[in-house]
């Protein structure tokens, strides 16, 4: 047997990220729980990623809720389901340790993103396993008896195999292998498992609000999005926050012919082109006025913390086939500690085939504002409408009438979708921040510190509500086409996923 | 019975557009045929109505063309079908008048405009007779019995009701009138129905080329397009030509999480959209360098003839519910003898319940561009590509592989669709266009006579190969939805689109 230095270091070849130090007696544990018992992990994961979980179908969000409970109840851990009216519930699950002082809340969401299933490969909902990435040329393989071990770089393709129903599955096994292993929890454990994370958490604080005492912890661990794209490991102390609206340009009453009426009836779709235009200027900055205003700047630690990541932006053009950036010569961690602005779709009449020649009768965009620390969601929401209405608008958020599109030259409708509570940061300075590094790192070996993720979670509504702090924890691989079609999750991600939520667990 | 003088000012009184000066037997002969066949002339309408007419529909297309040469054929017109490889055939007839010097062609076309049935309100290939408008409360009613009269202002909805099947059933009633009253014809007559006007007319010159002889004229009399605003007659001496064509611009190769990547990838849909907006000014003017070459100026009789026509720029605005005109202060008359540069549709991954939170991957933008004399079409497009290359895109017509989207900070596919011949204008001077105004005023009353429609037909395509000259005779409302869903055309106009028919046909 090899001594515990010489163990360390042969741990610490690292090999595809499956080899890394490992000073963790849990994880350790985790590790080998695993390796006996891969098979049946991923079974358990099949059957929870087989049931849709878009979060306006509320059947099949209940049957994911009951289903988590029921994974925690296996496990002896107390469990049921919490909502209040109209809200998809919460799966709600609690280990209380003897003599514990503190409380660790393990976060994570089974809903998923709306998707449109005839762009998958495979349906979104029948969880296929590939030799590699589809665009790698993976081809799908049935899962390998048990005993067989997976290969670490397999793909297994589903909605939500990586956002966000991977962590939920890890935890589930860890806890199954510190139990195993009869190594003893120093905490108190909460797991909060959400169901309309993607709907944008609309009830979340409602449900903390009536279930303060219950939901308190002394740490929140926000256990979403992909760790770094070189695959290392990565903690998050932030998010940005998101505000989604839609904004439609008027045209006539019904599509006229281009020919007729082409350059004399308004076209809408060149009215919004020329409204977005508007909104960014050439270098990707904002030109919406006073759209930067209150934003906290970044501490000491913080920019430290960032300059010592690795700059991977040369790789993601490859991986991405970008020949540009927007924010250039800006990078990548410093545009996500900056708020954006992006078009998440239009709509206008049809392309392609269907092309007619037509003036269309709308043009839609659907938008995305990513906020940081200071910058207040509804009042962004309000500069952006002023900079409409300065572009000669009438802004109205019904359907405008005949009476009002005649009323006006320019006509829009807003439609709010989601505007949350801000976005939070907390500082890496605190005794908790600092603990929950050397865990991970314990865990995992030298890990990547950013002051923000650039997605977006409900941190503010985890904080604010339960006066809480959050922390993030990602475990999933970046390319896993999260939001997207043909989402997956790398099977080396879940392995080291077990891991750390075991050392984490038992902190 | 009355004398000459008071039965035509009888016929003056207008009712509803009913009722005219009619000073051509031929057209009297036709409302007395029409009055005791209203019946079945709907009748055979909507047996042609019923067949799916989408010009890539080649079953339906062909189905469409040897119902026509059967309806010729009943009427003992000498009828077949023309067409030369991959075309849409050509729905040939012909007259053979003893001692003529004269021919004249007469041409409509029989497929329509592509669509999406769920925009429709009744199946578009279902003809259905309504009391009004549908946006004017216009209910489903059956067809009335023979003998009953229609009520002049009720609707028969299908695809193509329009554009441009009524022409060719009313010039077959417009026979079927002339040969009852005996009423002898002074010229060879030709009927030339086209298959894929509304997918560019693709063939028409080479089934042209290939058939010279068999389908030359003195005059090709265009029957398509709608008449007046106001329900009074119009002549169209020309029409501008149209240029369509498809970008895209990219952005990652696979939609990525805005909050990860959001203002670092190159959003397409804000690139696209900046493209656009540079391709216009606020005043409607495109900006795309000489773009305006080599336009030929109206002549005198043009102009005027301009002056003379009906403004309806206020009440076309209330019609479409539209606060603004894009070309304002110029009128719609003055700007459609202008050329346009039109967006079609615009799609980027999606908008409404579908919207995800990516930076889509691409965004395309479906365009025409509209042409007057003088301006050629492929140097037009060249042009705008010019312009495109100025805006710092790399221009491809494949899709462009992984090396070229690495290779270019912004690359755009152009997909070319219809470039055709050029617009063309017949002067109004000639003595073949005199004597067509004087006969449709004979029938129809004081006519509006401009230099070119808005809208665009295959009039190079005629003139080039066959050395002959084309003047347009519409007979449709004007808010006939012609290219969009709900298609309709208003009863009165067949009524009177066959008296003008006979009024031609017997000139």
């Amino acid at each position: 047997m090899p001594t515990r230095p010489l163990l360390t270091l042969l741990l610490t070849l690292s090999l595809s990220g499956a080899l890394i130090a490992q000073d963790n007696a849990a994880a350790r544990a985790a590790r080998q729980w695993r390796q006996q018992h891969e098979r049946a992990i991923v079974d358990e994961f099949v059957e929870l990623l087989k049931i849709p979980n878009v979060a306006r179908d509320r059947e099949n969000i209940r049957r994911n809720a009951d289903f988590i409970v029921a994974m925690m109840r296996r496990r002896g851990i107390e469990a049921r389901t919490i909502s209040v009216d109209g809200a998809n519930p919460l799966a709600f699950g609690e280990i209380k340790t003897p003599g514990a002082t503190r409380t660790i809340v393990f976060y994570a969401h089974y809903d998923g993103q709306p998707l449109e299933p005839r762009e998958w490969t495979t349906p979104p909902w029948e969880p296929t396993l590939r030799t590699a990435a589809i665009d790698a040329g993976g081809q799908v393989i049935p899962l390998p008896p048990a005993g067989t071990p997976f290969n670490p770089e397999w793909r297994l393709y589903a909605r939500s195999a990586s956002d966000d129903k991977a962590p939920i599955i890890a935890q589930m096994a860890a806890i199954d292998a510190i139990r195993a292993a009869n190594i003893p929890l120093k905490s108190n454990i909460k797991f909060v498992f959400e169901g309309e994370e993607e709907a944008g958490s609309a009830n979340l604080v409602k449900m903390l609000e009536a279930n303060k005492a219950l939901l308190s912890g002394d740490i929140w661990l926000m256990c979403d999005g992909p760790v770094h794209q070189t695959r290392r490991p990565l903690i998050y102390f932030g998010a940005r926050d998101v505000v989604t609206f839609e904004i439609t340009v008027y045209g006539p009453k019904n599509e006229l012919h281009s020919g007729h009426y082409g350059n004399w009836a308004h076209n809408p779709a060149m009215v919004l082109s020329k409204l977005l235009a508007s909104m960014k200027d050439d270098k990707g900055r904002v030109v919406v006025d006073r759209f930067y205003d209150g934003i906290v700047p970044l501490s000491a630690t913080e920019r430290r913390a960032i300059a010592e990541a690795p700059e991977i932006d040369a790789q993601l053009m490859r991986e991405f086939w970008l020949g540009s950036t927007e924010g250039a010569p800006k990078k990548l961690l410093e545009l996500i500690t900056q708020p954006s602005f992006n078009i998440r779709g239009l709509s206008s009449s049809h392309v392609g085939t269907q092309a007619n020649n037509v003036v269309p009768t709308t043009a839609t965009a659907s938008i995305d504002i990513r906020l940081v620390k200071g910058m207040d969601p509804a009042r962004t929401l309000d500069r952006v409408v002023d900079h409409i209405r300065k572009q000669g608008f009438f802004v109205t958020e019904q359907e405008p009438t005949a009476d009002v599109r005649m009323a006006h030259p320019l006509v829009l409708r807003l439609t709010r979708q989601r505007v949350g509570l801000g976005a939070v940061r907390t500082s890496m300075d605190l005794p908790i921040s600092q603990e929950v590094i050397r865990v991970v790192e314990s865990v995992r070996g030298p890990t990547i510190k950013l002051p923000n993720m650039g997605g977006s979670l409900p941190l503010a509504e985890v904080e604010i509500p339960l006066g809480t702090r959050t922390i993030e924890i990602p475990i999933v691989n970046h390319d896993n086409r999260q939001h997207s079609s043909d989402e997956n999750l790398r099977i080396q991600n879940l392995w080291d996923g077990i891991e750390l939520m075991a050392g984490l667990l038992a902190m």
